[in-house]
């Protein structure tokens, strides 16, 4: 047997609790079940060096990282996943109970969201990667895109802002005065770091939306530049409130001073949280969906005619999403 | 726009004449058209340095043939192309030009085969790299499989073998005596190198087999590995003259010797033809099939109770396959 067929095996061994399609991994390609929705499908990679550093990371984080990225996709079109395929591109003295850590971490978040791993494949590489491909169904036939927002609608974000870009400083030693003050607080840094390395997809809230939100994007890029993309795609400017970004105690922590705080928030990048925008009617029935779910969700702006994000009270110099290939 | 939208934007529009998804690029994830059969979905990547190098490769034959060895293992399930998602990684200095040229290979191929590129994703990496997803739609919703083979039923191959492997010698200068032997005739060196840089996915053949061929696999890894797997899945032994494998011009002219011909073709890999098992009383259909498509299928042995892969009249020294990763 060659390498390439046990270390996929190896893969999909340990992830293997997860459901499986009727005919899954070992024919050319995996037939799958039939859908009564729509169907979503996207791909996204994760990479060692740009998007993890393995000198850092645990294989059981990035292969959780790996499928929650998709997860969160699927979860801004208001998708519920039904099926995944793994790409992996491992490195010379990449061994067999390596595979077996990603895949117990990406079977993990795949038994929790019912995502059956379906197929894989193996290739040779310099550097470590995953690239997951994810398919999903809608229930009403109507996904959530990011083209439905209308002026005079509320902006609302889940979860808090900023906290695995602060964990990603803590990780790589890189933080200026802010990490140094969040390191006094084991608690606080370990949660930041937990949110850099285990983001956790908002696939219930995604699901909950369809019907309700007008549009909807999930935040991988950070507010700033994830939000221009909602904007573009709506034909709409997103005027922000810097101050009513949500923030844990963590980022209150490094960063006492509201402004820094707010700009810090808005261009984190990897939260992994669902920016989406609902009209100024529905607002109770948002508050509802946060109190069901128990999840915060957060009214940051509204919508009007125009274009661009207008982000008030995070000072004067443009803000910039966070960008992997910067 | 930060570089990351360039490239994948570049791409997309190279390829842009493909057919499109209702929502397509540009969303978090791609809606798909409804489907009626089952489907099926696979992934494959090629990287710089595994399965081609920059320095002998045009970019567009590599775009063109990281969706085609895609293609071909929808082509194994008898599926007909509905729709693919590309993730890229490429290296520091690559250009928007490069991502066109990837994106003219592959929106050709698209186009001819009616693939709707519905998505992508970027990343910096080490090296270049594409990973795609394809999808497909079997219409009488039983796929092809490669354990359905009964001892009794004859094995068939499509076209030739050998030449795409040869064509790689030929590529890298690291042939020996054979690729000293086909120099000396630039049409039949022409035409090994194209089957290794722009291998033609057996489409039509695959869904005409729904319903004749009783198993069925693409030859990625070279004849003798692939039968192994048929063998492996159908539970039977499969007896296979080395004598009867169809090789081409080229190949006779690089291998005068018998034996050191059907090693060749049993070993060679990236050949994209189907192997197929089909019952013994429908030898008659298989020959008009060919005749239809104008292709070559050939019976080239037998399968029968038991376990492995048996080929006679290829030396006596073990037959493997060719691995990527060896």
């Amino acid at each position: 047997m060659s390498p390439e067929f046990q270390l996929i095996e190896a893969f999909v061994h340990a992830a293997a609790a997860s459901p499986r399609a009727p005919r899954g991994p070992g024919d050319d390609a995996a037939v799958l079940p039939r859908q009564r929705g729509a169907s979503c499908v996207t791909v996204d990679a994760v990479v060692d060096g740009v998007h993890f550093r393995r000198a850092s990371s645990r294989l059981e984080d990035v292969g959780h990282k790996a499928l929650a990225v998709n997860l969160s996709d699927l979860a801004a079109m208001g998708a519920r996943p039904r099926w995944a395929l793994v790409g992996l591109g491992v490195p010379r003295g990449f061994r067999l109970g390596d595979a077996r850590r990603l895949g117990v971490g990406f079977g993990a978040l795949a038994r929790a969201t019912g995502t059956a791993l379906v197929g894989g494949n193996v290739t040779r590489a310099r550097e470590l990667s995953l690239t997951v491909t994810v398919g999903g169904e809608v229930a009403s036939r109507r996904a959530l895109l990011r083209s439905g927002a209308r002026p005079g609608d509320r902006v609302w974000v889940s979860g808090t802002l900023g906290d695995a870009r602060l964990g990603l400083s803590l990780l790589e030693r890189s933080g200026g005065h802010e990490a140094r003050r969040l390191r006094r607080f084991p608690r606080l840094s370990h949660g930041v770091i937990e949110r850099q390395r285990n983001p956790v997809p908002r696939i219930e809230l995604g699901q909950a939306l369809v019907g309700l939100a007008s549009a909807c994007i999930d935040l991988s890029d950070g507010l700033a530049q994830d939000a221009g993309h909602l904007a573009a795609a709506s034909k709409v400017a997103l005027d922000l409130d810097g101050g009513a970004l949500p923030t844990s105690a963590a980022l209150v922590t490094a960063y006492p001073e509201a402004r820094a705080r707010a700009r810090a928030a808005a261009t984190g990048g990897e939260d992994y949280e669902l920016l989406f925008t609902v009209s100024a009617t529905r607002e109770a029935a948002v508050r509802r969906l946060g109190r069901r779910l128990r999840l915060e969700l957060t009214a940051i702006g509204a919508v009007r005619r125009g274009s661009g994000v207008h982000l008030r009270g995070a000072g004067t110099a443009p803000v910039r999403g966070f960008d992997h290939l910067a």
